[in-house]
């Protein structure tokens, strides 16, 4: 049993305002932001202050607390509509959205909610990562993105079972996409994984698949944005060229994400909107221009991996596996 | 017929020393570097002022010339030494200083016969452009790393077969991999595209089989470090994911090389070695971090495309097509 530090979460409220872990600064400075309106709360969502689905959904659940207190009852439709349209792909946001739809408008009631939210969050996470432990075989485990505590209300998805498989004394070593372009795996992942202790290696997205030939990495665990019905799974760019990769190689490729982020009502990933995000974040970086001038360049935030080459999704109900249509409902029919 | 400036060649002879465009400051500055000894060339070539197989060929060769002019014939075992030390991978440098190895010790020997390396290299990449073009389907065709003009004696390699289809009327637009770590693609393919006016558009590497499952990438063409006998194919690192991609999607996926990057002494790719390059590449850009201090970080500069992942190899003796071991031995015996 290693001594681990993973009481690392992304938002915390403190004196009647959202504070949240900047993650854009991260890992060169760790500075915490003040978020005291609603507006506040969709920019920070916008501009990747905080990302990762089921801390979006956390993040969106203290904004509708903050808007009631700013506008009132009369002026909810727009705190809603405002906070929704802020990205398109996670699913967890219009879930947590939906959900305090449901709370009596008082100030008191939605800022208990978002807590119950956030801490289910953990929760979940921690309970995923008992589960999914099991599944990991031992040696090098590739990660893409962050789907760590800093993605999450706390501990992570992929990163908690990676975290529950290593709180078992398993021999585990973490290799994680640096995830261009916005380099969450670089910065986030490693930041994280680092303050616990956790061996991690850094790749670049297109080591990934040469590293699987050589038989250093072992299996794959992911995050996810949004999973339709049929197990399509939608997830930060690139997810998809490592499960190709996985599949290629045999290796098993895990999803592991909270029940929050299972869409049933998506039919299949072909349903799934895909966030197209500014040109900047690939031409530059720090202010430094990598593209010539007037050169055009794509941007698709997401990916679709099919649901083929998923071993199993692991959620806080339990492993669902292939055919994923008949066990996601399973799990969506047990409590 | 488009009017194309195809013209670019990244390296000439020129008052005695040879003038070398430097690659590590493209597209942001256009600066040629003056190599008046054999050791400037071996630093030209380990830093990547100059890089892509055949132009290091060709740039060892001139570095041969320069090394008898300054050490005499009885230093020339230390000039090829160090030549070939500067890196691992690509054949074309060990081919090239086997070639000069033949030339009688003069100085003016010697750099006549690096003037017909030069020459045979841009006549092979005109030939490979004609053969190949054909090979292309229309639509978005993707390239990884720069195997163009800048990486050979000219015209490209893999970029010369897409110049030679759109010199033809052909509707091809590029898609370009950023390359990363040292975004040959985002720096040198755009530079070298967007100057000879041909269609493209930068993506990160792991976009790439997104962009296949939408249908808007079509084909594949990529360049070589070295080909063994059975065709398994060693390439800037993350074409291995991208030809697990196409597979995937049942794209054609092309590799275009002069018959220089052929090693018919290496058996398969199991045999190539591959360069591991300095943590520094990927955990700085520009000066300024990406990755947290004490982060371990993989730099493996090349991976192998195992050869039943590869449509045809386009060289200027012909086209291979599987099973290569036998089509390869058939180009070897064409004169």
């Amino acid at each position: 049993m290693s001594f681990l530090d993973d009481n690392l979460s992304p938002l915390r409220w403190q004196d009647d305002a959202l504070l949240l872990l900047d993650q854009r600064l991260l890992p060169n400075e760790e500075k915490w932001l003040t978020l005291s309106s609603y507006e506040d709360v969709c920019t920070a969502i916008r501009e990747l202050a905080v990302r990762g689905a089921p801390a979006i959904g956390c993040a969106a659940a203290y904004g509708v607390a903050l808007g009631l207190r700013k506008v009132g009852p009369g002026g909810m439709a727009r705190v809603h509509a405002e906070l929704l349209s802020t990205r398109p792909t996670a699913v967890n946001l219009s879930w947590a959205l939906e959900r305090m739809r449901k709370v009596p408008l008082s100030f008191e009631a939605l800022l208990a909610e978002a807590h119950a939210i956030k801490d289910e969050d953990l929760h979940a996470c921690r309970t995923m990562g008992a589960l999914g432990a099991p599944l990991l075989p031992d040696g090098g485990i590739l990660t893409h993105c962050n789907a760590g505590a800093l993605a999450t209300g706390g501990y992570g998805t992929a990163l908690g079972v990676i975290r529950a498989a290593v709180a078992q004394g398993r021999a585990i070593r973490v290799f994680a996409d640096e995830t261009r372009p916005v380099l969450q795996g670089a910065r986030l992942t490693a930041w994280e994984l680092q303050r616990s202790g956790i061996d991690v290696t850094i790749i670049t997205d297109s080591m990934a698949a040469h590293l699987m030939a050589t038989g250093e990495i072992k299996g794959v665990v992911v995050g996810a944005d949004r999973i339709a019905r049929n197990g399509d799974t939608a997830n930060k760019i690139g997810t998809y060229s490592v499960a190709l990769a996985a599949a290629a190689h045999g290796l098993p490729f895990l999803v592991a994400a909270p029940w929050s982020t299972v869409d049933l009502a998506c039919e299949s990933g072909a349903h799934i909107p895909i966030e197209e995000r500014s040109a900047d974040e690939v031409t530059h970086h720090g202010g430094r221009r990598l593209v010539p001038e007037g050169v055009r360049v794509r941007n698709p935030a997401f990916d679709v991996t099919p649901a083929r080459y998923l071993t199993a999704i692991v959620t806080e109900r339990g492993i669902a596996g292939p055919p994923f249509v008949e066990s996601l409902t399973l799990l969506r029919d047990k409590r």
